[in-house]
């Protein structure tokens, strides 16, 4: 299975397995049958029988946590829309490479596997006030390299990222995909002043005035205003739908990415639920418009996927409960 | 060091320790200099640097996790304030012993050690509508049980609870400590309707009443209005504060148990973090009245230490990040 076009790649989004109704109907039987009142492990309950319904099975195990983190450069830091230079994504990604990131003790903290993907560093996106961020062709290669990082073996996917400027790929897309002003979707950042949150927003703008006949198909959205690991993650959740594995969508920018797929295709991200709400104040909203409850609201805003790494600690919490839980049969406890 | 009377209880409360400055100090530079953002791991951050204090090393290890489950009956049962029998107590104390409740999961899930210690279940307190809960050589037993319940090579404390009748001697004790009717601090508890919950307002309106004299002191209000599994939480807690062992506080019942601790004395619970906050209506004024912002909110109400466990993922993350993390000097990452 592949894609060498945006209308392929529709295609596929098109064609997407459902949940296994069945196991998921057996988990929501064994449910009631565990010796707990009806309903007191609130949100945990709901997460495992959507868990079990993904992977096909009324007791599932979360055994294989992947993480993969993509990065990528954009033209539109040349706007001065972030408070860092462009050189500190290919820095981290070394940082992760050794194993120094905030993303690499959380993934050991939760036993994931966990990759990086460096797209094209030393050529970044077009700066997307100009011209398109991607052609077709660059949109649809990002995309496969997300769609081919997904290990078939995972049972669960967490996709992060890293890419100065991407807070501003994220809000145009945000922006373009939900409407409403720039303003209303574009946050600080990291580390960005009143004077920077001032620019980011005229060039969210500007990029949203330069592709406004395009924007109507959230396809064109991605490659118009997104960056390559903006696709990448889009790819990989994409991937991930394919193999049945379910998805914790990570802050502001994997939430953007993801709604491209919600927004092309009703329901695309059934199969994700929202690790956390970030810090970046547009957050909310994103995850408001796809649908989606945020597992936690710890104040983080760092990306990597770190929001979501910890939020692997709630499902695994959530799928033990669940599959290793006495019934009120088994343990001889009178249900009330 | 031990105690045979309220009193000596109270006076050891009065000379607890304090947190290790210069650990705390030297983990907030610390957290400056890890390759992020300033602020970006949110809570996190404040999380790794209060256990560094209390552990009193500035890169701390999470290693050892104890959860101690508390069982106990309760006399007022006999006012019909449950939707179950009190025998579930024993059945479900037997649940935690055969492994099969949701927190020897979450135990498992977490590398938490886990004891459960049942509190003469067989000798329920007395029905404190009728008289108080326990004898001043009752409640110091129980306080006891905790105290001597706590590993001192644990590295963090989570203590949980069973005993069917205990949400309404939690009301109790919360009304007591805080003020306000009875009915505002009265829930549902465990599978309660609209009739049950009637009885209990009234239960602990009665109880109020019935030991008024003797509430201006939170080591009686224990006394009169709680039950041994309450106590002992509180005499471990207190306990893990003399070790300087940091506690993750549970649902309404624990944190009920808790708040007489820094009703005692200010401060007392400043080695407690909130773990959760429970679907059980009053326990976010308990929560707000000592100060505590829970990490979770994910809609749990079954007691047993479960919200703390799952909140043990958080800590550990936090941790982990912070001290395993590269600074920007290690790491050759430009600061911004």
């Amino acid at each position: 299975m592949s894609f060498t076009t945006l209308a392929e790649f529709r295609a596929i989004l098109n064609d997407m397995p459902a949940p296994n109704e069945d196991a998921r109907a057996e988990a929501e039987v064994r449910n009631g049958q565990l010796t707990k009142p009806p309903g007191a492990l609130g949100r945990l309950e709901d997460l495992a029988i959507w868990y079990a319904g993904w992977r096909g099975v009324a007791k599932p195990a979360l055994n294989a946590p992947q993480i993969i983190i993509f990065a990528g450069n954009h033209g539109v830091c040349a706007q001065g829309v972030s408070a860092f230079p462009p050189e500190v994504t290919e820095q981290m990604v070394m940082n992760f490479k050794h194993g120094g990131a905030a993303i690499n003790q959380l993934a050991k903290a939760f036993d994931a596997k966990m990759d990086v993907h460096a797209l094209e560093l030393e050529t970044p996106t077009a700066d997307f006030t100009a011209a398109a961020a991607m052609s077709e062709d660059e949109v649809v290669a990002a995309l496969m390299v997300g769609w081919n990082a997904v290990d078939a073996q995972a049972d669960l996917l967490v996709t992060g990222e890293m890419g100065i400027g991407n807070t501003t790929s994220a809000a145009a897309i945000a922006a373009a995909l939900f409407g409403g002003e720039a303003s209303a979707w574009t946050g600080r950042g990291t580390g960005g002043d009143d004077a920077g949150l001032a620019i980011k927003t005229r060039v969210v703008a500007d990029g949203l005035a330069r592709h406004a006949d395009l924007l109507d198909d959230p396809l064109q959205v991605l490659r118009c205003l997104g960056g390559r690991e903006l696709a990448a993650m889009a790819g990989a959740i994409a991937r991930a739908r394919k193999l049945r594995i379910p998805v914790i969508l990570d802050g502001f920018i994997c939430s953007a990415a993801a709604s491209v797929l919600e927004m092309t295709v009703t329901g695309a991200l059934d199969h994700a639920v929202a690790g956390h709400v970030s810090a970046e104040g547009a957050h909310g909203m994103v995850l408001k418009n796809i649908g989606k409850e945020p597992l936690l609201a710890l104040d983080m805003r760092l990306g990597e996927g770190s929001g979501a790494a910890l939020a692997i600690g709630v499902l695994k919490g959530a799928i033990a409960c669940h599959s290793g839980m006495s019934t009120f049969a088994e343990a001889g406890v009178a249900a009330g």
